[in-house]
């Protein structure tokens, strides 16, 4: 297990997410952020729903996870967001150094 | 670790993703999924193939790992489909709660 | 856990993406590639920079992982690629028989 983490979240438009990953980006709680469309299809109230998103996954470290949970929740137009953490097994070191580093 | 898991697996076409989706849904061994074209690169009878397919990624919870699997195997276009399951580290609450409420 | 990892990294284009993926399967470093376009977001030397790339889902076996990481370090056109593993949980048993026959 790394120090590194991946949180995977999806927005309902590209305005949104790049707003709110850039803002992220600022307050130095993720290093990176990779997005991209996808289809979404999930349960709401009863009926199957199909709507277009972006996909975002965002990397950081563990020691941010509570509080970019906590960001991301607050800023996010959903009212009940994913915010999804998959925790890194291994990653090459020159990565992890950088990461560290401009994180906060 | 949380109760959800991601499931990913990968499809032919449109067609076939968003149909068995659907089901999975109807039949709520999934809350949701995320479809998205990709170009794959893979060995097949001793050759390197490449193709455009649908990559799912399917959100659901540990305890309808085995019957997702069973039911994706019985459906699924390709005689060797990739079933692939990462556990979720942690899940923010709402999402969790959700998940649990709209799958069986 | 199962014997089966992804590895996820990322390319600046569609060409140095295609051709160091057909070289790691061509040396059966791993059994099969997905390949997309995103938007990145990123920390590099004190500024937020905005890119297109290409990421690239990686699956193989764990023993392989320092191979393909140090051959990935090599022919990867970034001075700072990512090199992210994230082992996998459960498979089916089809899929993971098929990687172990066409991995080294």
């Amino acid at each position: 297990m790394s120090e590194m983490i991946l949180v995977y979240t999806t927005f309902p438009d590209w305005e949104s997410a790049e707003r709110i990953v850039k803002e992220l980006l600022e307050k130095k709680l993720i290093a990176c952020a990779n997005l991209r469309e996808h289809k979404a299809f999930y349960w709401w109230k009863g009926k199957i729903e199909e709507d277009n998103e972006i996909g975002a996954i965002l990397k950081t470290k563990v020691e941010l996870w509570d509080e970019l949970k906590k960001e991301l929740k607050e800023k996010h137009p959903y009212t009940v967001p994913a915010i999804i953490r998959i925790d890194v097994d291994a990653v090459n070191k020159e990565y992890l150094k950088w990461l560290l580093e401009v994180t906060k």
